[in-house]
This record gives C-alpha cells, structure tokens and sequence, in this order.
C-alpha cells in the first residue's frame, strides 16, 4: 500500500498521528513562507503544509504541477483556521516526506466542480473529467442502485441469469446491431434490444423468478437522453397476475429511494389508469409532483359565438395558481411556447381571476363576467390565479396543454428534483392505431396480455381493449414498464391474426418462443427499468450521459477511444465482406 | 399468485393446510383407485393425491400428460409411506380442484437429472434442458457466486462501473468481433476482448477500486472450454503493490468458499514461483491437490551408457505410490498415453520398487540394482511404488510429464472435484520467447510491470525478467490472473522498444491510453478471474458450457434461436456492406 489513510478520511481525533497519503495535487498555495498543497483522491481533499524550516521540501512542493500523482508522510497536526466545508477540514499534515510518484501535464480543463471545460473537451478526455467529484459521485450512485437492486431481488428468490449478446436479429421493433460471423461466413448476429424473448423462455423453463442487469443495444439516430447501449434492470415472474408484480417492484423502488436516497415511501404509490393521465394529464407519464389538473371544458364554452372553440373537437385548460399578475410580456412569451412548431398549437386563451373578484381574459368579446366566472369554477380557481386554455384536435391539444403545463409547474418551482413523485399507470390500451399505414399495433409487444374482461372486445372493438400492462413513472419519468404475457397459444395465435400477422410469419418470426410455449408455458410477466434513467432521476441530472462512466455522442462516436474505426481489409476478407459506401 | 406455497415447502408441521401449488406434472402413477401426481417446480417437487371418491376429479388427472401446467388446491397430509429423497417426502396432497394453466406436448426428452437427452436435442431445446434441476443447479450456483463477489467487493470499496461493450478494435491480441457502424459508414465498432485499458483508464481518473462482472468476446475458433462470449471478474486497485492484490482477492476467494461452498480456508493460500512450477509439475496451473512432484535426474543417470538420458536435455521423473503393482498392460497403456502425438513423449522408464527391497525396470540393462536405489532415493520412493521417467528436449517432456502426472493421479483417485487446493503462481517471467517469429512477446500484456529489482535485466538479459504478475490456481485451473501495471511513461517506452514497437506503432495502438498516463497515472495494478471457470470448478462440472444458460456451440451457433442468420439486403445498404463469399 502506498497510504495508509485515504485524503478523506482524517479527523481531529487522528491528531498526532504519522500517516501516508497518496493521490493527486489538486492545488498549490505559497503563503510567507509556507507551502500549502491540497491533496486529493475518490475518497477526498486534504491538506498538506509544507514549512520553511525544510527549505529543501518546501522548494519541491513549490515546483508540484496540478495533478502530480505524489505520496506524503507527515503528522496530523490541528488546524488554526478550519475549513468547515470539507469533513477533513479540521486536520492538515505538517510534511515530513514526499514522493513523486508520478508528473502530469497540465490538463486541459481545471478539475473542479464548475469546470471551465466544454462538453466535447470533456468527452475527449472523459478520463480527466471521471476525476470531477461531481461526474464520479454520479457513478458512485449508480454502483449503489445496482447493488441495492441485487440486495434487494436476491432476497426475494430472484436468480440473476445472464443471457447472451450475441443472439439472433430480431426484423421487428427498432433497428439492430449486428456483428458478422466468421465461423458462418455471410450471417450475422444481432445484440439484444432486450432480453425480451430470452426470459419469456426462462419462464418456461421453470426459473420462476429472474432479474439481469443488462445491457440492450439499439441503431437509432440519437437524441440527448439515448445512447447505442443503455442498461435495464430485466424482470420476469412466473404463477403471478398484475397485482403481485405491481407490489414486488413498488417494494424494488421503495427500497432503493431507503437505502439510497435516504427517503421512505410509507404509503402505496398513487395508480393511474392511462385513461385518466390522458384525459388529466395529456401524457402517459405525468408529472404528479403537482397537481394542476386539465379541466374539459367543450361543454362549458360553446356556444358563444367564438369560433375557436366551437369548431375545436377539444377546448381544455389548466390553472397556474398566483400567476395572475403576469405581465402581457409573460403571457406573449407562453403563447409563442405553444405556438413552437414541436408543440403547435394555434393560440393560447387566458382568463385572468382579479384579485377584486372580476376577470380579465383574451375572449372579453365573447363571455361574459358571469360565462368567465362559470369557467373559473370548473377549475376552483381562486382570486390571483390564471387560466390557459388551448383549443383543437383532443389529442394534439391535450399534448400541447401537458407541456404548457411542465412549463409553468417550471417558472412556478414546481419541479423540484428533491422532491420524488412515484406513479403506477395502468391499464394500458393493448393496440395502437396507426394513422400512416392504417393498421392497429401492439402498443407494448405481441405478447401482451389483454385484461381477460376485454378478451370479448378483440371482436368487436379492439381499440378499446386494456392491457395488462403498466408503467412506473416517477416525476414524468417513465422509470419502467413492463406487462402479464400471454401464455395460452390460442390467445396468442388471435393477437397474431389481429397484428396482421399470417401463421407463416408468425412463425417465421418468433417460432422459437412459440415452440417453446408449446411445452408448457406457466402464467407469467415481468417488467424491465432503465437503469440510466433511474440513476439520473436519483442524481438530478437532465441526460443519461452523464451517469455513463464512457458515453457516445449524438453520432454514436467514442470521441476518447475514437471509436468506431477502420478495420484491416484482412479482417473483412476472413468475415467475407466488402465496404460498398453509398 | 397461483400459489400460496412452493412445490418444495411444505412439511410435516403443514399437515391440515389448504394450500394451492402450480407447477409442471413430472409424472402421473395410477394405483388402484388412486392417482399419484408429482408437481415440481423450482424449488422442489410435491406428490398430489387424487382419489376415487372424486371419480370425475381422478379422471381429470388421469389425463395429465408430462410437463402439463397445473394448479391444484388440496388439504396437506402426513403420508403414510415416507420418501427419504426429498425434503418435502413427508407430506402429500389431496387434491379437491385442478386447474390445468397449459397443456403441453410431450418433450422430446425425459426432464430428469438423468435425461435420455444427447447434447444436441437438448442444445436445441435448451428451455427444457434448463428444467433439469441439475442443469438449473449450475445457474442458481452461479447467481449465488456474482452475488457474493459484488457483496465482498462492495463492503471494501470497490465500485462496480459498467464500461462500454461497443468500443474500438485493438490490432494486437485474439481476435475481435466487429460491429458495422451505420452512422458512421465504413467504420466499425469491436466488442471488448476484456475492460483491460478501460479500467486503466479509470485508475487515471481515480476510481481507486473498480470492478466489474463483463462479459468479453474473443472471435477464435472454439474448444470444448472456450465460449465466443464469456464472463470477467475484472478488477483493479490503485496505490496498491502485489501484495495488497494477493491478500484482497485471497480474500474474495475465502469468502466464496465460505459462503458458498460452506469450506473455510483458515490458512494463507500457498504460493510458487512460476520457476518452481515448471520445474516441479512443468505447468504454470499446477494442481497441488496431491504432491507427486518432478525430481530431476539427469545427473544422476548420466553416463551409464544408457543413450536415452546421455543424449537428453531434461531427464525426469514421477513416484506413483503403491503403483509398483501395475501390469505390463497397464504400464504400456501409460506408454500409450505418453506417445499420444498431443503429448509426444518417445518413450516412457519405470522403476518397479518391489515389496522384497529390489527394483524391476525397464533400464535394467544399464543399471545396476544399486544405481536404481539411488534414483528411488531421490524420490523417497518406498516398496510398493511406481516411478516413472521421461527423457528428451526440458520443455516438452516437463509438459508430458505433467500430462502423464494428472493421468496417474486419475488412475489413483487423486482429482477429488470435492477437494479444492488454491495456490497462487507469482514471478512470471515478463517477455515469452516466440520461436516462429524469433522475437520476444509480452507473457502477460505490454502494460505489465517488471519487478523492480529486475529492471536493469532489461539491458542484458530481458528473458530473465521477472514480472509483477499472478496467477491464481485452484486443482491445476487458472481461475484468475493479473499483474501490477507499469504507471511510469519511460519504463513503458521501453518496454515498447523491446517489444519491437516504434514509437509511432506504440502511439497508434495504445494512443488512447498512453496520453492518458501523462496526465497522472498512479501506481495501480489489477486482476480478472473467469466467472465461467469458477462456478464450473465449483460445480465440479468438465465444460463451462454447462454453467451458461444459453450457451454457444463449437461452431458459435445457438442452435436454439439459430443464430447467426441472415439479414435483409436493406440492412446490409444501411451498413454499406456487400457479402463476397470466398
């Protein structure tokens, strides 16, 4: 061992000891005749003294550069003027020895907290910016959750089973990675999208309870909060129904918001039906941190000559409590929000509640005092706030209103990080229709199971058929989602004849799962979490990236490894390749 | 939940419950009037009673065919005639409802421990091979060994950081598997033949005490023991020597045997140079779960006229104990074994230590009853004993003698699978000679630290370099190994230089991570065991196959989902690939 304390753990009762530390220069200070150095490592800063009655020591501790790699032995001596924002700001060590372990050139940003480097210098040298105790604290979390999700799952009878990254492409869903084989010269294999499949068929064989922390990969052009390979905590149960995963993984949550954040959910998280976060909240995920309700109010003002809202199919609004004092800057400014193109409304209508009672609104001209006061009910608005209503297509519209919505809750401080607001949604429709091509969807996947009360609907009206499937969403984050699957062959058979699959490619496509379920598929489903997603919500961050120890870019590079990269022609030759560029 | 109990629960204490069980039918006896069912699941199996009181629920069960999903309700029973073999053989249920959840086709092998299943039926049923409990044995097994692993690391510090599975090829090494980027056209990604550089990247960045459960990918043509993807242990530690590594992962590796194999290893693990295990066992995995050590004989045969030793390089031996019994059919079955072209031995001498005090041998020609004395004595040979002698070029016949050691230990019952006997190898040499290309080569990688005390060797006598590397070895299995990096940046020149690389070859092959290390590398070094390899010496099993769910064939298919396949002509556009079949 080069230490035989780390730099964060010195205390004032350690006073008097010798003691070794290693790690780097953080920063060097000439005070009179001193030399003060901050020595720092994962665990913490400490400071180091160096004093003129060693002129020799001094003069070496004078020429460290930041981020020298160097060893110290000296005696912990009592601070006079301590630094009460570090635990080890009551101690410093008077120097006695020092090493050189290692010189460095001066990095190309400080590394500190608030560093002065851009994002792409940071990414080039991602291994200078993993030393920022802010970027490692987030890595730090996401060891903890892991762990804690393994604690946690093991104790419940859960195997951990690692499936394999180099399986078979699946044609449906996103696009795949694939990797050619040399062995079979012109086939390829495929990395999962999710071990989907693979644990379906584990509960076929009898595994009973699996989880895997796994990575999934998927060839989609990337956004802020995607990355080409991404981590999910995967989840499958057998002889359960809905209400038995609902409970084992709000449990999963529970535990991890205890033991890592320190926070205990006592009571059952809220549940929603998709319905109602439709119709509430415009979304599938909202945001319940606050409450700020849609209010439908198509009824309540048509009628009256204005034509917007009696040619929409939808007029709704929300109450943004205490903003009546917004100034028309503000409201211009709400109104060219909705009216940006990725959200597209038409127009913003606002009804001010006056403090004396009265109302002032941008559709004077067509409501009256008391139609303004009979609309204000609706949302039990009280003097001082302000009402916004959008108007047009309901689906659209209520999207619209969902992000006016996030936005105020924004200006009004209403989405604080700290704050943690867990939400099952459920019920979620079984097939989607597809304006585009004209057909119906598995909104989940095929092996959803319907709620056996709608089964009779896959007739009929197959729009309205609920799924067994559910979302855990936390703070309009989607954390997880997951579903019951369907193990009776004739159901499964129908789903495929309603997705427009024929027999044939049904078979085609997934004959290995419904082989298998041939010999004796138990009752089964599971969910899956995205562990980035749950480790940034935890750590406050707004992109995935940064609690991913090497992350690519928006086109998919590692700027640090610089890859991907050329190969050698001879490597194509032996996988029977040939780079064809369009 | 379709259960209130498991299958493999209830007992004795239970008698009179109402429970409700699901399960797979492992078989169905008709005894007179009754029925006999046997449920199982994961955690055991439970005989049902159906009897002829309930004529209509008894035919229900008649019908039952292997591996048909029930549920069944019953009341708990003592029985009358107790099954010793399992832990629920106390109890059993008479049933009052069944429930069949799914109907099943026959299997096309019986789901037994002993299975009249080949390896390639059940290769390519897997998800019933995986039912077997001795086959979900390896797998729970597993589960259990990660677990421990991460709750060791975990309470001493270490951080487990999931580094990228798409990253950049490195030339040097096996061979990679490569991942076309359809971003970036032309360019591919590799999978990681191991995290190696990546965690030396983290040690620069500080992490202290990383490590990681990984999956890594090497593109070679495939043995028994070899899989295309595979399992690390990766592990690294900064501010550490040797030393610290030995001690924290003998450590782990007394906690795994501990908690999972309930063995406790009270001692330190032996340790050997690798000097001493090629001169005593000739191979750098030795296993020391028996002694039967090498003793050295070519001075003492020498010059007997006998040309076999006069003209050999290396003359060594074995005593086989209590073997002096062996027939002439044995003996030329050892002769046999000897010559095999893989081991390549000319020929094989024995000694027969006779019970009367005299030696018969194969060399009797050329010496004399009391030169075989002397050669017996060197081996402590007793009456009763068998030694055996091997002649010819050091290397080769040290390797054939140790082939020839493991054969006899075999023979005597030596190879207990429930013995374990851990032993580090330590001072490795640092370069490998490479007869082929008469160069030099990193033994471990070029990133390995010589012994300090070696390093001005490094001028004269570079074969004789010893390495900071180990190696840990349990009954002749290299489990894990790692060594301590070099962090100094002119000690890594020259290791280039001697390994024949340019600067600039060195600058584009370890580029990356050799900037890296001029920004304050400390001192750091590392290890990575085979998970695989673990649990199958736990286990006791011959192939690491077994203890993979969804495992590979020697051809890297799986055969279950068919992978590799095909992929669409449009997929292949996107890549900006053709296939040109040689």
């Amino acid at each position: 061992m080069f230490r035989t304390y780390t730099c964060g753990e010195l205390r004032s009762s350690d006073a008097k000891k010798t003691v070794t530390l290693a790690g780097w220069v953080q920063r060097v200070r000439k005070m009179g005749g001193m030399t003060f150095v901050d020595i720092r490592d994962r665990y913490g800063i400490t400071q180091l003294v160096f004093t003129d009655s060693n002129a020799e020591l001094c003069e070496k501790a004078n020429k460290l550069g930041r981020e020298y790699v160097i060893q110290v032995i000296g005696e912990v001596a009592i601070r006079s003027s301590k630094n009460q924002n570090i635990p080890t700001g009551e101690i410093e060590i008077i120097v006695s020895q020092i090493n050189i372990l290692n010189e460095a050139k001066t990095p190309p940003f400080t590394i500190e907290d608030n560093t002065d480097g851009g994002d792409d210098i940071r990414m080039k040298y991602r291994y200078l910016d993993l030393r920022r105790s802010v970027v490692r604290a987030n890595l730090e979390l996401r060891h903890r959750i892991a762990f804690e999700v393994r604690r946690y799952l093991d104790t419940l009878g859960f195997m951990e089973v690692e499936t394999p990254i180099l399986i078979g492409s699946t044609p449906e869903g996103a696009r795949d990675f694939v990797v050619p084989s040399r062995m079979n010269q012109g086939e390829f294999y495929a990395l999962p999208q999710s071990p989907q499949t693979l644990k379906q068929l584990l509960m076929v064989s009898g595994f009973d309870r699996y989880f895997q922390i796994a990575k999934c990969f998927r060839d989609e052009d990337l956004r802020a909060d995607r990355q080409p390979e991404f981590t999910q905590i995967d989840c499958e149960m057998s002889f359960i129904e809905q209400e038995d995963i609902l409970q084992t993984f709000e449990g999963m949550m529970k535990h991890l918001f205890r033991f890592v954040k320190n926070i205990d959910f006592t009571e059952p998280f809220l549940r929603m039906t998709w319905h109602d976060a439709m119709k509430y909240y415009g979304s599938d995920k909202p945001d319940i941190r606050f409450e700020m309700k849609f209010v439908e109010l198509k009824e309540a003002v048509s009628g009256h000559d204005f034509v917007v809202f009696d040619s929409a199919d939808y007029v709704g609004g929300i109450c943004a409590e205490n903003c009546a004092n917004y100034t028309r800057k503000q409201i211009d400014e709400l109104t060219e929000f909705v009216k940006r193109p990725q959200i597209g409304a038409k127009g913003l209508v606002y009804i001010r509640c006056e403090n004396d009672g009265s109302y002032k609104s941008s559709i004077d001209k067509f409501y009256s005092q008391d139609d303004l006061k009979l609309i204000a009910e609706k949302f039990s608005a009280h003097a001082g706030d302000l009402i916004l209503i959008l108007a047009g297509g309901q689906i659209k519209t209520q999207k619209a209103l969902c992000e006016l919505r996030l936005e105020i809750a924004g200006r009004l401080g209403l989405r604080n990080k700290e704050i943690f607001a867990p939400l099952w949604v459920i019920d979620f429709p079984l097939f989607e229709w597809d304006d585009e091509t004209s057909r119906y969807y598995a909104t989940h996947h095929p092996f959803t199971s319907p709620k056996p009360e709608d089964i009779h609907l896959l007739e009929s009206n197959i729009g309205e058929v609920r799924a067994n499937a559910y979302d855990m969403v936390i703070n309009g984050v989607e954390l997880g989602g997951g579903s019951i699957r369907i193990h009776d062959s004739k159901l499964q058979n129908k789903m495929f004849e309603l997705l427009g699959f024929t027999p044939e490619k049904a078979q085609a496509q997934f004959g290995f799962l419904m082989n298998a379920f041939c010999y004796g598929a138990p009752p089964h489903g599971g969910l899956a979490f995205g562990l980035d997603r749950l480790v940034s919500l935890f750590a406050g961050l707004d992109s995935i990236r940064d609690c991913i120890a090497f992350p690519k870019n928006n086109s998919g590079r590692d700027v640090m490894l610089d890859a991907p990269g050329i190969i050698d022609d001879s490597q194509l030759d032996e996988l029977a390749l040939k780079i064809v560029k369009n």
